[in-house]
């Protein structure tokens, strides 16, 4: 009841919103920004809309369609001056929250401004603009995080150009890397990401503005004109025809967020790998109270890599949910359209959360150097095998030095020897096999390709900064 | 900051948790139920964590691991006295609720206590148990609008088991069925999902107590008789084995209520179709102020059935969410469970708002008979093409039949005759052809599988309304 | 067993494929194109393997690593020669295809190129690069239908800009658009899905070289400069580094084609509805034997839609697959690479199928412009009703305008009065509302819309048939 | 063209089928068992719905409705000597193979029985009860893999119920249990997905007969009883109303196969886990050719756990396409049924290759008991710092102890001490700290659930092979 303790109802019913784990105050904080919060907050809806209503008012003077008057009268008013708790509950009744927000509004601006105020428009318009604008403000922030993540890359990549570490597929040795090559194909995954940016950009950032079945044929004539203006007092782009029911643009938005989250989801499956009590070659960031357990004194949990894996198990199901607006009937569908809302700003929520914890890996990985080392060295040469191979492999051919090779394995294996050992105990092998166990190769061989990629992320980065 | 005006802030934090649309104040009112909102929300999780608290207080106690004390002093901690915003920032440190709220629980209890407090107990026991019971909440909620449906859904398609209505393939007319058959179909959907339920409930509605590693070694040869007592003290089952990383419960579960939902969907979508303008079958129960536009005064948009699709859009995203917790790595997952948090609640969220609309729409849907009659009258017998072919087909077979009535057809079109007038002027057509444009043996056979599938509601009802 | 009965066996086998109604003989050429087929197929696999292989040889062979004659060695492989049904048994075991592969393409070259051939690659080199080669043809092939499929909507679009039509939104009539609008919105939602091309391209069409853990460290210092020379014999881009565990670009390309499919499945979603009995106002192209019933002969099925809305839930899972590879493990994954198999291919296939039936749709769909003025006229002119409400607005206000409307639209359905004569009637009206029911300025509105989005097509049109 | 070369063009289509990697000849083999491709091959397709008409021949004979002659003249119909590549072509245009497949059909037998032949029946009938009777013979191949794997577990469980091992969380060490334990893990995750089998089998197991819009309307009051004697003659139960548009049953069956499989992945994920190199607690079954690497000598790849986790990726994505065929429009949709067809005999075809791999496992897992020592011996007694800290919790309180522990930790790892030597040269600590790191009790608790999960899995067997 909106009556004098509404203050105090609101209190109650705000610690109840709690489906959503971004919107729980007791989870919420580990999973999404307070400034990606703020973007898509009750609030920040009405703000925008009133944004939104103001440009179209502004678009529709400059025209002398409207009265000039009707931009300052919206514009007075105060986006906490709309009862939220009363717009929620007609919401629920009209199915839309434009309706009972345009009556809201209505009753604080003049009356003879009514027959001006939202002409032309319908719902899904304010709606979708203000959803535009959102997301506008929510990749300004994701891309500022972007950017420094792949920067902390950039520097890590270089730092260990030349650290040696061991190469894995399939859960198994393979043959050295350094740890910088490890950075550079992870900082490189995010600048896959980031050269999406501007063609994305190109058509998500584009006002909706075409009355109820898309014409705008209250307008008359002046439809286009209209419409290009009120871009312009938004500076966003107009679309050639309305997009009312063309929704590719959300789904791309969303799927481009949620490879985002995909690619921090690759450096989390390797940071909880390295930072696992055998491999012990990386450690989260200490943080004070950061990864312990409840009932384990001595755990060092990796909670970003948990909090970036998780976020990409909800954001996979997003974007079925954004994929299925697509085939929406006619001028405006019956479920398609709401369905969205559902999505796409979780998954801006789920972004904000992966690049907080993506930063702090980045910024703050602590390596252990050693442990690497320890690691390399731990198979007695078995990860130089296919070095041996391919030398063996001059002389015998591919196949049956990588059997002889396959053969040694086992032996060392089987007799605690190291492979070199093994290797140089056969006399069908060549001496100069040793030169094959040599590290620098590999390094080096790493090394240049980490070069290569950090001068990609950098022209990436100048692109991001680009105006 | 926690001064002052912790209350002021936590007001306006609470307005900004809007990532859902299932837990904005704007959007909310629309998509989800206060009820089931209660059982998810903040408060209740600190609720149920300490009733699952308080149970293996009681547990214990009774095995003598324990001071009868404990459980008195548990049960004199309100969840409101918690600290909320502490509790979120905490957990975004430590990854996990748990250990904050223990903390913060220890320091209400007496401290000779503590060592006592959450004994042998790990985070995801309290964390898992916990929703458990919100979801035996949760479910009881469903059932009983699952029920209501099915009962209304039973009456109406008594009401019209010989209500003659077109029957629609591929969006064509295809022969006459009832509408009574239709909404029959629709109640027996839902009863394949309520036949799930029982065996649903069986795994679902169980116990987690593990401690770190499942194996509740803490407690020594105790385990398994604490495990039980802990069960029984709060009406649950007991896992024959820790089910930490064994999650195909929780897929069951949210598979189940994007059944549901699905099923719902169904009805949803057959609405929309009956109750758009050219159709006029049908229309959504009236409620002042819904379905309206806010540009066009005419409309009547079935908001109730919109809600719906926009749930089951989302369910499935959710669905996937949950799938990706299975391969949950050895005794605890990096990520894997976490992403549950995200999925589980938002679909009891959203089945809860898609049954409250289908309860309506069960319960109030306006039946237009004459326009059912007047879209069966509109082909001019072509609904009668198969019954007709039928009848052909004794003399000619089968396809010589159809083709002559597919040539028949195509001619009664190009004519503006009626099929029956059509077949009559062919003088290779016997007379009595006219009796396959007799409605009354499509409207009994519809109305016989009425009466079937219409006892099988009441035994599935009955079913639901067992203890 | 590969002996005298082989041929047989491979006969029987073959007809057994059939886990995908893709790859059935029954189903398969409903669902996709013979052209697609071959792209994709085990025969075209071989192929892509060998002409990768060679264009390595040629590559290294223009550096000095390898004899010149390799490359002509291996370009005298056959593709047939190989035994399919050997190499699949092999991988059965070996978990890879390329294993086999290089074993047998090695008997069939001289012994002495044994150690040049397949030097320095790994596994996935040669499987994603063949892939990427695929993917080259399979994109050539939709930029094909895709482009005919938007010049057959521009042409379909200026031919109805004039033709009017009703407008629907949430299912209801809304207010007039024209036939042609509707086409144009069509139009441009694969504009939207065109324009993303070549950033797509871009990203995807690179060659994959890296060697086992990515860095060609068995090249020594040649790696980039081998890499790049690959990449020119095949006529395509190399990587800044290895992409074996980046694979957003997988997903962008299958997340493209669900685009393109969800696209279609808009047009697919409309013709239904247009289709149906009732609207009547478009029909299918006409197929001897296409749209008939197995009982209904008098049945027209939009079977080119059900394909397309079959083909878009289908390539949603497809999506889910690809993101899920996206979190590779360190230099290679267990799993998650093998999965993409399971998708990206398929996803051809549909795009193929629903591109097929999207081509006949746009160039040969039936379309009923007296239907569709019959539809219009149908509701005593409430489609109007906006435009009678922005009338009486300006002298009352739009609250009190929508709300005498829709008293007004009560009253005629109530007496079976058009919505002008209720106005009319009512002295509180001003009699030029009748203006309001002239459907010339929504015709007009739509045009212009029209114009501006077959410029638009226009203008991706030459983008797309661009070098 | 079906002439001279038919056989020819059919060898060169059949080797161009490869969309799936399922039917793929090159990597089919590797991901799907050719018992599962038997019972979906294009052969079973037919020969289904041979026995499919027959079972309703023969059931209207019995109630005297079609002469006793049509079953036996259906019997005589090979299944071979219906022409695929000619159905398939048909099929292509009609839409449904079932038309082509009664017009083929009808060829072969008496042309009298026409009218008969197919009486009362709609393509879905024969589609989706075809599909049942695959789904019944693939459900028994899963069941006896199922059980065989369960027995397998169940076997290797009580082997190594004291075998102690490390546990594991968020990848870290957290505290002893057995080898046993984490397979009794294994298996009863299996057992909750058995336990789900007869409750699913009940819906499942349904024919479909309600012709043309469900109501078995031309067959007059006989349609229940007929319904009721097809349904015998199949071994079947019947719908008490047709499901041709309730679909649960189908993502039901869908969603199990995928909850087997994810249950299979949580396996794989461990075992590629400790099968890693640093682990090395367990090996793949050695199989000859097996797990090597094209290029690197020495390596075990894991390639049975691979496939598993390349099903569970697929299998989310058909997921979601059943669960998009649940919203079916009125009789019969345009799409979502045909979706079914790409997702439905894929994750059966998925299981059969994970089962295959996940048995293989099962049975011949290689276990290290030395290295899951050595493992539990590296990190100094760290692993018992959950029971030091329960031990001084006694006399601290559980905060300080933790806390205690924590810092005990951290001097142990700097100055390279074991946990217990840290603690017995603190003054503040009792001697019988020494206790905590005995390994017996952990032992014990762990070997206890050991025996709980076995006995609930010898239950599961027997109900499993309960007829």
């Amino acid at each position: 009841m909106p009556g004098s303790y509404g203050l105090f109802t609101g209190i109650i019913k705000a610690s109840q919103m709690a489906f959503s784990s971004l919107d729980s105050e007791l989870l919420g904080p580990l999973f999404a920004t307070d400034a990606m919060r703020a973007v898509f907050s009750d609030q920040a809806w009405l703000a925008a809309m009133l944004e939104v209503e103001g440009a179209l008012a502004r678009a529709q003077a400059r025209l002398g369609i409207v009265p000039a008057g009707l931009a300052d009268a919206l514009a007075r008013v105060e986006p906490a001056s709309l009862d939220l708790r009363a717009l929620g509950d007609a919401t629920a009744i009209s199915g839309v929250p434009t309706i009972p927000f345009v009556q809201s509004v209505q009753k604080q601006i003049p009356r003879d401004l009514e027959s001006s105020f939202h002409k032309g428009a319908t719902t899904q318009d304010i709606m979708d603009t203000a959803l535009v604008l959102h997301m506008r403000k929510g990749l300004a922030l994701i891309t500022a995080d972007l950017a420094a993540i792949i920067a902390a890359f950039s520097t890590l990549a270089q730092m260990h150009r030349t650290t040696p570490c061991v190469g894995r597929t399939y859960g198994q040795h393979a043959a050295p890397v350094t740890f910088g090559y490890k950075v550079a194909v992870w900082g490189s995954g995010l600048v896959d990401v980031a050269d999406q940016l501007p063609s994305l950009r190109s058509r998500v950032l584009t006002t909706s503005l075409g009355g109820p079945v898309g014409t705008l044929a209250s307008l008359g004539a002046n439809g286009p004109t209209v419409a290009a203006a009120f871009a312009e007092e938004l500076s966003l782009t107009a679309a050639p025809i309305a997009w009312h029911t063309r929704r590719s643009r959300m789904v791309e938005a969303g799927v481009w967020l949620a490879m985002l989250i995909g690619t921090l989801a690759k450096v989390a499956t390797d940071v909880i790998s390295m930072a696992s009590t055998e491999l012990g070659e990386v450690a989260e960031p200490e943080m004070p109270g950061r990864g312990g357990s409840s009932s384990m004194p001595h755990k060092r949990n990796p909670v970003g890599a948990t909090v970036i894996l998780a976020a990409q198990a909800a954001a996979k199901g997003h974007v079925i949910t954004l994929l299925d607006a697509m085939p929406a009937a006619h001028e405006r569908p019956a479920g398609a359209w709401h369905g969205e809302w559902h999505a796409l700003p979780q998954i801006f929520g789920l972004t904000s959360g992966a690049l907080q914890e993506g930063r702090r890996l980045a910024e703050g990985l602590v390596v252990n150097v050693e442990r690497m080392q320890v690691n390399l060295d731990a198979t007695g040469g078995l990860i130089f095998a296919d070095a041996a191979a391919a030398r063996l492999a001059q002389h015998l051919g591919r196949e049956a030095a990588h059997a002889q090779i396959e053969e040694a394995a086992r032996r060392s294996r089987a007799k605690g020897l190291s492979l070199l050992q093994t290797l140089v105990e056969d006399p069908t092998v060549d001496n100069n096999i040793a030169t094959a166990f040599d590290i620098a190769p590999a390094v080096n061989a790493a090394a240049g390709w980490v070069d290569l990629a950090v001068a990609d992320m950098r022209r990436a980065l100048a692109q991001l900064s680009a105006p």
